[in-house]
């Protein structure tokens, strides 16, 4: 026959941690601390099996289960030496649920069970504490009435209220035994009403209508809901167990007690026992806040004996768990019960402490203490941020997309000049825009943080931002923002020029106010988990930097080389775009030539700024990737201005614009479509990065730069450009007389690129997956719109994520998995990288792990986190 | 020892048409012509092995090759009776090139070879022809010291013309002989000072000139090009044969002459031959039209038996050749040599007809007439077309794409309603925009043809204009539109309104005034080759059809149900885009219901409409596609009045407006992402179709609506959808008490789709590829835009050919490819078929065919020609 109900918390106890599948986490957790020595209750779990066979055999028991439980019960007993039904010496349990993953809250649990009025009564003698022991009744009526019967908590509460007001009773302590009797007799009622049948006070009967619930409870909408909204697979974790576990009770007198405790500090990660307990209390009491809990310290002098066991339970309990635990400890009548532990949840901080003090204590070793930090929330560690404690006294604005962590505050201008100009007089400011463009980059580089009304995660402003490492909130929908008039409003509030807002740019919110912030700190124990991931990780770390602030940053980080400098944010810059917007209306190639020859010595500064910046590491330069329109004026004012500037008509300048327009610009004329329209462009652009190069290399620096050809679909679009930009290289090189390695490649961000990636690299000497434009073409989602519905296709469970964010590894990934194998079909060796925004994310870190990808390039803020989430790629792959 | 010489002509002839590969096409044809009896002027073939050796050996013959060419020439002297290099009895020959694939006027040729001072006087006598032989001779001289030493044709001009200018000579025939004579002596002297040295007289040393120069020619600029442009593979065809033959003369007296003909009238494919001659003449004399050439009837007065024993030959051919050819013929003597034979170009209508002709003849199976008419050139019977004689007389002004075929003559308006208003008084019109958008399609519909100065083959204007069969020049970037002044420009020609011009939608070109246009004649041939073409083909050929008119057009072409129906060009419709426009200003779900429940009625009886045409033919609807903001008003004066009509601010609609302002609209919100937002929209399309459908249902007819969900590119949006539309269809149903099938597919148009079609296939009852848009993605080409830097890559050869226009097998393919294969490993007969522009082209049925698709979809007046590529496809696919 087959097994369904195991026991824990005796010497015969059945399962261990590694059946989680069977027993839940809780049961499993149960049955391993029992195995362990660590005092648990004891009792026994019903299998998930039992939840599984109920809910597809129209819930109806698996045969035998019955006859099973009542064998374990009475065992139970025997441990227990109590009876359950018993007036004298009555076996209460407490009936949970435990799925195999953790769903907090979302299942029901009934405590007490096995109380009647003669029990109660009997207990009230026994225990010298009648009021415990009618409150212990009346907590068990009113869970059992809700969680299995179904009726509505406040109906419960109403009748504690009208027993209350009619004694002139405010709080539950001042509840004496015999008003607890009265709540009893009056739920009783209650239930009787409800239900039309008194309250069952029969042991049995309430322990099988307490199973039937926690059963059920797997299929509440709450639960339902909980696992949807946490992605849990119902294929591989399919129903709850029901722990069923004798009570201990921490209010049975002053040598009882509760209390929960952390083995380390969550907050610091400091190898010091943190906790809160309270004598004569229960579980609940510690967490309500109604009276004050006192500090774990404190019960050496309470029970010293009790103290000593603690700590000596908390460090088997790490020895075992080997990890930072979070505990559930009552005492009852001096004697000592763990009910839980679980990995206590702690600060990033704290997390990469315990981490590397645990590989010191030899606990844990470098690989493991790598997979402890969770990557995501290094991110705490490299920005400042609000101070959690003043956050709340201030005004809450508005919630926008947390589009790049940090904090920010500042007063609020509306356009990027003004930030520019406040910024010299030395005012910190808020840069807030409908969206921003690239036009906005010196405002943005002069704010402390920008607030965008539109665009998501991976808007101009977001990428911008988090290049910069600087706070950004985006797509903030309920901003409605007047650039013209200077202020933004958000419903009745108007916030205008010069207010001073804060952002919090780790949850998208918006203050009225300076909130305070903090610093952060990168301590040692920061630098050796990036010490040992590097050790471990297979794949490079490089940045996304087009500047050598950037550069700096990144290098500061860690990066390992340039995976992406942008050239086309140098054209921005005040002192070139005017030759940039000459290039662009020129009408003749002489006129184009005479305007790039004035950019020629700009472009080559910022290169050999950028080499000696990365010092011998490799920097990969994309030529210029956006439309020409970008470039130019948009406004009628703005184009009558940059007209007379100019020297040109006005019409002659709306013409150009005019004709430049594109209906999707993201598909238009850009990347290497102006490379193959207008050659000298990228001519004058890759003649400046091979003086750039072989001016250091005549110094002595070696400098291998990587050329990246953006946009290309199609093999004879890089051949092309090849046939033309090699020959510029070549005659630099001699006319400097140096030996220069330089290798050009191609960006693969056009799904027809990844799909005849076997002919394409047959020319090229690397590939760099441009995984923004590549999912914005695989999905037809253009990023800069994909706003209005993303956030519908995620409520709606539509996606998963959002792929601008995370890399979708089941559509993107798979062209990139294809573009992998088939240009490594025709070049072994060929060395692959990523260089889109979701290059910094973790999951996409792991997955270019898999498909064999050399290196990842992602913004400078983020390099310690790839390089963490690298290490962890490798080490998992290693399993 | 190897084989590089073949002969022809003779009783030992030894090669044949099969060996194309090794002789040319000339060679090989030669051969095969002597083989069938056929008097050609006997000679041999140097194969193309030779010139593949001489260029892959440093231009150095085969050993052999010298040995085996005077083998050959001794055979040559020994058929002919005549002796090369001899004064008495001279053997005169042409040498010329001609490699396996035709290209004509590429390479080069010599004639009258072996002719010098002594032989020349010699044939003067002997001939009594001493104009003949001087001729001859001076036109040997010209042709070997240009093609074979490389002297410029103009020198040689200069010669003749100071002779002639010396003697008052106008043209060439009052020459005489000693003029002639003279001009030899002067083209001696200028080769002497050209070359330093004296022109050869010496037969052989001419020869090998010859064919060292032939061969040569393989690899000059010229060959080059012409092989780049017209995608001639070298690895499958490399150099050119050289073909020695000896030479007749058409101008040895009266009994001597030339000509071509066809054996079948090209015109009208008449079966009875058409050609021209001249008696005493060379073939450049006919073809130079110095002399108004006889028609070939008279050729029975001139020479009788000549004009039978020709009349023979062209039975002879046809029978061999399977098809109607092209004959070049000489008269020497009285005795007639063909010199060359190969399949007649013809027009559209001969092709159906002489196809259809050859097998009533039993010359030829119905598959072979299938595979002998272009399915492209089926257009010109489709369309009413400019009469090719009268287009010359008219000032053509501009030259833009051939966007949709036919001829539109009319004047000139600038915008729709002008169209409409014009139309409705008589007048015929063409519609000039700077662009076409959705609303001037009334005005599209109204004019006689389309004229826009910007946008691609797959333009708006040029999509519709195609779906309407209306003749359409797109994309015209010389012309500069004022729609506010009412008036077109190009360079300094003004075209106001009401000026008359005439458009040519198969040439894209632009005339001024009104050219005279032909009918087009579907004659019973068509309709045969259509039948036939239907009994072989095993793709399905269905139209894009969006209104009842263009339904009946595609049911009258043969079209075997609707594969593509766009709901939104209904929506546009004047009567409901009022509340399309509520509809989208709607603020809550109760307005849209309301205005959705105004269009209800109007979209029910489009499909009922539809359902009667297509009479129990599949009707595939597609829901909703284009993004909101295509039906709002785009000016500020357009947003005034309508906001008025509305009954709403203006402000409210321009904020509506903006609000839906995308960046990249063709990657915005639209398709299923409306469906997901809106999903009341989809609900009343939905519902619409159910009762149509049902309604007719219940009155007997058989009624199959397919319903198609567009933009689909991941599972979950399909899957969401179907949950809500099902349940409307089923109540319908129910409502209705009948029996419906129903199928609810998806568009593939996504590459993300594609890529994961396994999954989409679980929800979808069938695929239909949208290539537009897949063409789009994949390529990351916007079709609005790239018409700017398309045709920079069609001309620098970076793509071969418009992938909007003709699939791009490659990389579009490959993702078709995929899918079908995805998804029919879900799914093993899941109905797959395109509806994207390219389906009704026929490279691109071809690839439908081999990659199993069940059916195309094209414009109804492509569907004739969808009908015979896919027979073609068929029948090709069988060897």
């Amino acid at each position: 026959m087959k097994k369904y109900v195991y026991s824990f918390g005796s010497q015969s106890t059945e399962g261990s941690a590694d059946m989680k599948y069977i027993l839940g986490g809780k049961g499993a957790n149960l049955a391993e601390m029992s195995k362990i020595g660590i005092p648990v209750p004891p009792g026994f779990t019903i299998s998930t099996e039992v939840c599984k066979d109920f809910s597809n055999n129209g819930n109806k028991y698996p045969s035998g289960l019955e006859t099973e439980v009542e064998d374990y019960l009475v065992k139970l007993e025997i441990v227990t030496g109590k009876k359950f039904g018993d007036v004298k010496n009555p076996l209460l349990v407490s009936v949970r649920s435990g799925a195999a993953s953790s769903m907090p809250g979302m299942m029901d649990t009934i405590l007490n069970l096995g109380l009647n009025e003669e029990v109660a009564s009997s207990i009230a003698n026994s225990t010298d504490n009648p009021r415990f022991a009618w409150d212990s009744y009346r907590r068990f009526v009113q869970m059992y009435g809700n969680v299995v019967e179904g009726i509505e908590h406040e109906k419960f509460e109403t009748v504690i209220d009208e027993i209350k007001s009619g004694k002139g009773i405010k709080g539950d302590t001042d509840m004496t035994a015999d008003d607890w009797q009265a709540v009893v007799k009056g739920y009783k009622k209650l239930f009787k009403i409800e239900k039309g049948r008194d309250f069952p006070d029969d042991a049995k009967e309430q322990l099988w209508g307490a199973i039937k619930a926690v059963i059920g409870s797997w299929n509440n909408q709450r639960a339902i809901t909980y696992r949807r909204l946490n992605h849990i697979d119902e294929n591989k974790v399919f129903g709850t167990a029901v722990n069923i576990q004798s009570m201990v009770f921490g209010n049975l007198g002053s040598d009882s007690g509760t209390g929960v405790a952390f083995t380390r500090n969550p907050a610091t990660g400091e190898n010091v026992p943190y906790g809160e307990y309270l004598m004569n209390a229960q579980g609940e009491d510690v967490v309500a806040g109604i009276r004050t809990p006192k500090h774990l310290d404190s019960l050496k002098e309470d029970n010293e004996v009790v103290y000593k066991q603690l700590i000596d339970i908390f460090s088997t309990l790490e020895k075992h768990y080997k990890d930072m635990q979070d505990v559930e400890f009552t005492i009852e009548n001096g004697k000592l019960f763990i009910l839980q532990t679980r990995n206590g949840k702690r600060t990033a901080p704290a997390s990469v402490k315990i981490a590397v003090d645990l590989v010191k204590e030899k606990r844990i070793t470098e690989k493991e203490a790598i997979l402890r930090v969770e990557p995501e929330k290094l991110e705490q560690l490299l920005h400042p941020t609000l101070d959690p404690k003043s956050k709340s006294k201030f005004k809450m604005i508005a919630k926008g997309l947390p589009a790049s962590p940090g904090a920010g505050v500042g007063q609020a201008v509306f356009n990027a000049q003004t930030a520019v100009d406040w910024k010299e007089n030395g005012k910190k400011v808020i840069l807030v825009r409908a969206e921003t463009s690239p036009e906005d980059i010196s405002g943005m580089d002069a704010a402390e943080g920008i607030l965008t009304a539109r665009g998501g995660m991976t808007s101009h402003a977001a990428v911008v931002a988090r290049g910069m490492g600087k706070c950004c909130v985006a797509g903030c929908e309920v901003l409605t923002v007047s650039e013209i008039e200077k202020k933004f409003r958000v419903g009745e509030i108007i916030v205008n020029e010069g207010d001073v807002i804060t952002l919090d740019g780790s949850t998208g919110e918006v203050f009225l106010g300076q909130v305070p912030t903090i610093d952060p700190e990168l301590s040692g124990y920061f630098g050796t988990i990036m010490e040992w991931s590097d050790k471990y990780k297979k794949l490079g770390v490089r940045t996304n930097a087009d500047t050598p602030r950037d550069a700096k940053v990144a290098r500061d980080f860690g990066a390992a080389g340039i995976g992406l400098c942008r050239t086309e944010h140098m054209f921005f810059q005040a002192d070139r775009i005017f030759a940039v917007r000459q290039m662009i209306v020129s009408e003749t190639l002489d006129q184009r030539k005479a305007a790039l020859s004035k950019i020629f010595p700009m472009q080559k500064n910022d290169f050999i700024e950028l080499f000696r910046i990365m010092k011998g590491f490799p920097v990969k330069i994309r030529l210029l990737d956006p439309p020409l329109h970008e470039f130019l004026p948009k406004t009628k004012e703005e184009i009558e201005d940059i007209a007379k500037e100019m020297g040109i008509s006005a019409e002659k300048l709306t013409e150009k614009v005019e004709y430049l327009h594109e209906f999707n610009p993201m598909m238009g004329h850009r990347g290497c479509r102006l490379g193959v329209t207008f050659p000298e462009i990228f001519e004058m652009q890759v003649e400046a990065i091979a003086q750039a190069a072989c001016e250091l290399i005549k110094k002595g620096e070696s400098i291998v730069p990587e050329i990246m050809i953006p946009l290309v679909g199609e093999f004879n679009e890089l051949k092309w450009l090849k046939d033309r930009l090699v020959p510029v290289i070549e005659s630099t090189i001699k006319k400097y007389g140096v030996k220069m390695v330089y290798e050009i490649g191609t960006m693969i961000e056009i799904p027809r690129a990844a799909l005849t990636a076997d002919t394409i690299a047959t020319e090229a000497d690397f590939f760099s997956f441009g995984t923004n434009d590549l999912t914005q073409m695989t999905y037809g989602f253009s990023r800069d719109d994909a706003g209005k519905f993303l956030k519908d296709y995620l409520e709606k469970k539509i996606l998963p994520e959002d792929p601008f964010k995370s890399l979708d590894t089941v559509g993107v990934g798979k062209l990139m998995k294809m573009a992998v194998d088939l240009g490594r079909s025709t070049k072994k060796n060929l060395h692959i990288g990523i260089c889109g925004e979701q290059g910094g994310d973790p999951a996409t870190i792991k997955f270019c792990h898999q498909i064999g990808l050399n290196y990842v390039s992602c913004s400078p803020y983020r390099v310690p986190i790839a390089r963490l989430a690298a290490a962890q790629a490798a080490i998992e792959s290693e399993k």
